[in-house]
């Protein structure tokens, strides 16, 4: 068995063991909003969300530690993109000095922003040709997705529970990688079997002629994945990510694994996110793990056509939908106030009995 | 001529006289969103926003003291509606003691909540059998939806510059009243043409025989209206409010037109207020004064059908789109948090010129 094989067959374990949501909190939290100080249903949305956020953060809900992660890489495929490859290591700078649309979002909406740096200037392999990383680059990008998540919590053993306070309760994951709708749309594509032209979208402003390359690109990429598998049956969502993804797809998706089995629920944004979601919930039901992605909400749907497809097959429903195309987790930062409020709409909002008795 | 056909006139004369948006700003914020620090166009409607916003607050567009303000009045066809009408009364206590859903969304928003009573437990009278209001009450209604926003900027002759930092720099209108939903139906369907089963909806929540009552109501307030009207040509919009609507749906389209003179931008909430919106709308219109209500952006779309209906009369395309029909305001301040990150977008991220050089 290869490291990849190993590894999915480990996380698939701990994906099983993970305790689900807390369904007495859930119920809690329902009856409240069930008879709570407005016409039962009138805020029904985000009734919905302090429900499941009741299910990872208990029958007081409370968003008040969102932290944003942005994992940043390179591509093989950035000649793809309306932008050079040397955009992204300018956009990390831009992310690290808090001069980002980003930063300027996050300020707003109240949550950090890290950044991890997958292999800005190391770019992937051309997934036309060849997979995208080695089993071992694959493992070290997934680990490196896991422990963004979880070294918050690996507490310094001086530290006390006054300082744990500040952990974060739940998290936005975003992306910065010129080409990476290029390996998000591949990747779609190889877990749903949609046509290239389905889930090729204009990116950061592609078109024309350029559109059609980067179609050809993905329908390459696609064929030459099949052409792999002939014979050996689908490939695994995990080779889909090695094949076709890229180093920061790989690490989102360790750290969807990672908040999985820390109950941390996750503010989704937009479709190279939404391609990593997909191929956890897609391992998680290829094992009868169907909740292996049920901690993710969808903050928003982008303009990018194939992210609507990834949402229908998440059974997700966005919060937003302004034809966003940044990336960068501005999508679910931008989501990230609703959130808040749906928890605050339940804690600080008495009952109908409440109020009148 | 009568009182409100007096007052009419007058604040045609005014809306004509007021000063537009400042186009210098806006080709400014224009300008610089093409070139900032994000592929152009990425964050399309936000930046679409904070041009919009420069024509009122200038080059360097800033939401730092947005005030919202909940009308409240009683109703004649409180009947209509799924809660009695001593509810409003009670919600106007929740309001003023800061408990109820609209202070705990404005908590995370940054905004404050103020309430104007404009006559709760002195329900107007029943559309279906005669005007809501006397012309003596409308024009009271409507000078005080202006006071609410002229208050603040009366300044006291002893206040220096440092106080009037506080002044609000966008509004949101709202309103609590039980039967407004079946007003603001008869309202735009006087204004629209639109038939009563076209414009009215669930509101708090009724259904079935409850539903088919309230479009009777509608209906027969809508055919009392084109009665009085007879042989007299389309009643005005004022005429329309005083005959069909309420009076914090009067008193919302003087505080619009108080904004619209003082060039302060208003994110509009949901239906009943929309309703309000579309009267001064229609009012401009009727006097080739097309921006009268330039200054109001769609904050949402509720579950109302004829909400919808009133979007597209004004040309509005709201930034929400979550079911909600609650009203108080909660539509536009769930999308506040947007409009403060479009204003950030554009003051705090560099441009690409700025970043490389």
């Amino acid at each position: 068995m290869g490291r990849v094989a190993e590894l999915e067959h480990r996380v698939l374990a701990e994906l099983a063991a993970a305790p689900g949501p807390d369904h007495d909190s859930r119920h809690l939290v329902q009856a409240r909003v069930d008879d709570i100080l407005r016409p039962t249903g009138a805020l029904a949305r985000l009734d919905e969300l302090a429900v499941w956020l009741a299910g990872w953060l208990g029958a007081r809900p409370a968003v008040d530690h969102p932290a944003a992660v942005i994992f940043a890489a390179d591509h093989g495929v950035a000649e793809l993109s309306a932008f050079p490859a040397d955009v992204t290591a300018a956009m990390v700078t831009a992310f690290r000095s808090g001069r980002a649309s980003i930063s300027a979002m996050a300020s707003v909406a109240g949550a950090t922003v890290e950044v991890v740096d997958l292999g800005v200037g190391r770019p992937t392999d051309d997934i036309r040709r060849t997979a995208a990383m080695s089993e071992w680059r694959f493992v070290e990008a997934f680990e490196a997705g896991r422990q963004a998540v979880a070294r918050p919590f690996e507490s310094d053993p001086a530290s006390d529970d006054a300082t744990r306070q500040d952990l974060p309760d739940l998290l936005i994951l975003g992306e910065m990688g010129i080409g990476n709708t290029a390996s998000a749309a591949a990747v779609v594509g190889a877990l749903t079997g949609a046509e290239a032209s389905e889930v090729v979208g204009a990116g950061t402003g592609v078109d024309g002629d350029r559109l059609a390359a980067k179609v050809a690109g993905v329908e390459a990429a696609l064929a030459r994945l099949a052409d792999e598998a002939s014979g050996r049956g689908t490939p695994s969502p995990f080779e889909v990510m090695r094949q076709v993804g890229g180093t920061e797809l790989v690490a989102m998706m360790g750290a969807m694994v990672e908040a999985r089995v820390r109950s941390i629920p996750i503010l989704l944004d937009g479709y190279v996110v939404g391609a990593s979601a997909l191929a956890l919930h897609v391992l998680g039901a290829s094992a009868g793990t169907a909740a292996a992605a049920e901690h993710l909400w969808a903050g928003h749907c982008s303009a990018e056509p194939g992210h609507r497809l990834v949402l229908t097959e998440l059974g997700l429903r966005p919060l937003l939908d302004l034809d966003f195309r940044l990336g960068e987790a501005s999508g679910a930062m931008a989501a990230l106030p609703l959130v808040r409020m749906a928890c605050r709409l339940v804690t600080d909002v008495p009952t109908f009995a409440e109020w009148f008795e």
